[in-house]
């Protein structure tokens, strides 16, 4: 069987050095077997992949991309709390916040991008509940941010 | 004593066939004594029961009946994932997502249509934490969308 | 060692009676080790502290001390739930909502009127996980909206 972490090598996917919080809370909380992830925008190298609006000039592809980096993070954070990805039963949660116009309806495959990465790596146990909602606007202008929320083994 | 799907059925509400995950994503997943039911649109038959802005020209009886939708939704769910309503044995939190303009500031009313059929199903175990915000948009267009967390029987 | 509630005490605050819930649900729930707190509103004496949309207005100090006051009403449910706040072992995550205009950025120091709340009530343990997004509105007209989740003891 292949652990998480292979696969992760496979995808050739290198986990960032995960973000500090840029205010005052901290990346994830473990509360018994549940591992709770803040909210992680798209940022890569310290520089947001994504701002703006979906419904005003962003195109599909752009917001798929970005999603998948706000996973990545979310599993890079991951990996901090817990020293190794390989810990994690189940991903439970994600919730996917996507910066939309009031005419803007393909929130859903904005959001494939993060859902996709965490079935890509974790197979069946990637396959998650899931939450997206359109927003006015994120945190420093991002335009999506998403959270996570895991069952880690005992 | 009343079981919840005895009264589901007093109340004339024949669950739909649960809706798949309208993308990469299941509708529900467990992590201990806790299940998380993915975010429901007003899906009836298929088809969205409200599409649109409130605040808008839609009216509160309509996001009543669609929130109450959402909600009967988010029981679907939860049945295919247990059997069975029985086993649940308090609905811990609904989060509301309420697609408005600015301007409107009667989110919890819509939402209520929700937590009222919660609470006509499961009476006193029936009673919810809650958070109900504005958004500008949301999947497919939907005007509301409801997330379910349920206490299940071990 | 200085309990929470030794904290509050030294910090001058005194929680408020806790708000009812404004529609059909109830401000607190328990489930096994986990207290979910509804989506508390700026109220201070049954009035909202600030109401409106920031980047149309309203002042970074003003969000601050709107998100802070959400935050002691979460604690003022939580010890209504729990009789004192030295049974939380952790504050886990807050949820946090900014009614905003797509051209906001600054959600994140708004919410560190309420996450620097914690901190200094719970010291350590007052360090939690969080998401913070922009909404288009929130219930009555509300400026911030901030839910909690609470690691409790046995």
């Amino acid at each position: 069987m292949t652990t998480a972490s292979e696969t992760l090598h496979r995808l050739g996917i290198t986990l960032p050095v995960p973000t500090p919080a840029i205010a005052a809370y901290v990346p994830f909380v473990r509360a018994g077997n549940l591992l709770i992830i803040s909210g992680q925008l798209p940022l890569l190298d310290g520089k947001l992949l994504l701002t703006g609006q979906f419904g005003a000039g962003l195109t599909l592809e752009q917001g798929q991309n970005a999603a998948r980096q706000c996973a990545i993070n979310v599993l890079s954070q991951a990996q901090a709390a817990l020293g190794t990805l390989d810990l994690i039963r189940r991903v439970v949660r994600l919730g996917g916040f996507i910066s939309a116009t009031p005419e803007f309806t393909d929130h859903a495959k904005v959001m494939n991008g993060a859902s996709e990465l965490m079935e890509s790596v974790f197979g069946e146990a990637g396959r998650h509940a899931r939450s997206t909602i359109g927003v006015p606007s994120l945190p420093l202008g991002a335009a999506v941010e998403v959270e996570g929320l895991f069952d880690i083994s005992p």
